[in-house]
């Protein structure tokens, strides 16, 4: 048994970001982008008016003062002309500031009088003009490469003047459910058999990391078709298999694709739930054997399966994060494994969230799992706890996991 | 000028959810279910053991025991008999548990001989048993209405055995920019006019907060052209405006609008940035017009966007939540108006971030906002803080925005 750490650390030095695909603007919010983002034009382009009002020389500005209006420049129609002395231009937001001004009279300061305008109050020079490229300059680089796009990126590409962006290609993810004993929902059930859960809650977990889910037909605990269903997964980013990786005689995964090729880094973690887990690759295609056990199978998506598609999506390898929280109920102390507890959270003190664990851990409960908020790292070897000690949350909500 | 408080209480009172729409399964993840998922089976379905081992009579099974292995019961695969004195039948996780036996006999604890097993620790009566309906059974509610399905709802949706999810359907909302001096990316650009960020910016918060955006064409400082497009408008679930909101003579949304049925609620809040923000319904759709500032544009956004989508799209009517930080640099006191600074956040003791905001807050620097990790909300009139003082930020990348 490998810690949790070595683990993430073999498997994220295996992966690497996907190649890059060509998407309009419109297509690039949630996209991981694969080169820089700088700016074509500098912006504002010229000196604008913060504020509507009047366009003026400071030297006129003074209190009382009768200025002759001489046209008007909203934003996007620049005033032809230039301010001379006793002169003003209309302007409003964002309106350039036309040659000779120097100062913006605001409307609220000013009173209109016929084809004049009366100053109320004295305009101060280079105030409420915002100067070209206070935002940015033709050439800056606005959105680095290796962030996945946000709403305001995709806004700040746009100002920048990129109708189309360079963004890594979705990783593509074959998810293989295994077992005789499982059937799709609505699918006839066989004896003693259940209905499979987690090749469609992996491809849920797949998508809100940005990967595209491939599910692949549930194979029987059947050498032949194992090797085939990998055979065909083998054309992924990433293989996720399912059931079969525990330590019985029904463990086909390793048996059924070693012959096609698979070489196995590792295949147990000291964690709990999920301590069977295969890590390796399918002839050069990275492999990911997650226990049959629903529990187990969406844990271990979130802590392997969820930082090794962001770093194939181009993102830092980096595991999921953590937050601080107190203990909201007395825990016993752990053994050698590094325990995954679930736990709902409320509101604490100071903003530091309380984590209470659930009462019934059992593996089994898929119910549970999903009515938690988060999963409470416990150490191995971690001592009892107490009801406000510290202690660390992995929040699934943020993850849509 | 009316409060945030008020304003977004006057949004979320008058959109109501979508209606339903059936999706499959594999559709589900992030959608929000709009009728409950209850079981239709008990899982697990019979008493199953939770390990691997052997399935036995407590009774037997004690220290040195050598029991008559009949059969096997892996997963999927019931044993078709029962287990009587003396007997045992291998089982594996999974596996139910044949009649008669009443314990498991862990692998680690036994030692096969030819047909028969030697019992090397006692087992104890029903340890290692999963009752049937430990995770959840037949009628039970499983997944609530009115949540945004996780990766784990949906896996316990397919547990549950629901090929089909009913969910609302994801609103429509026409995003309508106007404004003579914008051009879309890569089109030419008008002279002294900028090139226009804040549609597809709030396509991506749109669809981030799980609603399709339909991105009109840009329409012209032209009463005729944006009542036409506010004709096509009408017929989404919510229409956004932007540009054509704030003061000057340059507001044409309400007297376009206007003539064609649109009846306005309010149009000033008391905030920065984005003061002049209109509310209203044209002919019973709702309508959010945004300031054209695009920092500003994408502020109100956050604010009154997102949680507007979320309840459309059947979440509950509530404000985006904001959480605890300190302050990492000192501020001056506030006006009238809320104020929601663009600020960093870093690590703080105890997991409280500290947000620092930016030095310049100028409410046309897109880069700026792009960078910021949250706004730190101010309320009016607040007064002069320091270095350490709680503050309330609101995070911007798990919004996606």
């Amino acid at each position: 048994m490998i810690p949790v750490e070595e683990a993430l650390s073999r498997i994220l030095s295996a992966v690497s970001p996907t190649g890059a695909e060509t998407v309009a603007l419109s297509e690039g919010w949630g996209r991981v982008l694969a080169r820089p983002v700088a700016a074509r034009l500098t912006q504002p382009p010229a000196d604008v008016s913060a504020m509507d009002g009047y366009a003026l020389r400071a030297a006129d500005a003074t209190l009382g003062a009768r200025l002759r209006v001489i046209g008007a420049a909203p934003a996007g129609h620049p005033f032809a002309g230039s301010v001379g002395p006793g002169e003003a231009v209309r302007i409003f937001t964002g309106g350039a500031v036309p040659p000779g001004a120097d100062a913006i009279l605001l409307q609220e300061d000013a009173l209109a009088e016929g084809d004049a305008v009366r100053v109320n109050e004295a305009a101060r020079h280079g105030r409420h003009i915002r100067r070209a490229g206070l935002d940015f300059a033709a050439g800056d680089e606005v959105v680095p490469a290796g962030r996945r796009l946000t709403a305001r990126d995709v806004g700040l590409a746009a100002a920048a003047n990129h109708p189309w962006l360079t963004v890594h290609r979705r990783p593509r993810v074959a998810v293989l459910a295994t077992g005789d004993e499982i059937a799709l929902p609505g699918d006839p059930i066989p004896a003693g058999g259940i209905v499979s859960s987690n090749a469609h809650a992996l491809a849920g977990l797949i998508r809100a990391a940005g990967g595209e889910p491939l599910v692949l037909p549930i194979a029987p605990d059947d050498r032949d078709a194992i090797a085939a269903a990998g055979e065909e997964a083998a054309r992924c980013d990433l293989i996720v298999t399912t059931g079969g990786a525990s330590v019985g005689e029904h463990d086909l995964v390793q048996a059924a694709l070693g012959p096609k090729g698979f070489a196995l880094d590792f295949w147990k973690i000291a964690m709990r739930p999920g301590k069977p887990l295969i890590w390796g690759a399918l002839r050069g295609t990275p492999l990911l054997g997650l226990p049959g056990n629903p529990v187990s199978a969406i844990v271990c998506g979130v802590l392997f399966l969820v930082p090794a598609l962001r770093r194939l999506s181009g993102l830092p390898a980096r595991a999921v994060a953590t937050r601080a929280a107190v203990l909201g109920a007395p825990m016993a102390a752990n053994d050698r494994r590094q325990d995954y507890v679930r736990a709902t959270l409320s509101a604490g003190a100071a903003g530091v969230p309380v984590a209470t664990p659930f009462a019934v851990q059992d593996s089994s409960m898929l119910a549970t799992l999903a009515r938690a908020d988060a999963l409470l790292v416990r150490a191995p070897r971690a001592p009892a706890a107490e009801i406000g000690d510290a202690v660390e949350v992995l929040e699934l909500l943020p993850l849509g996991a």
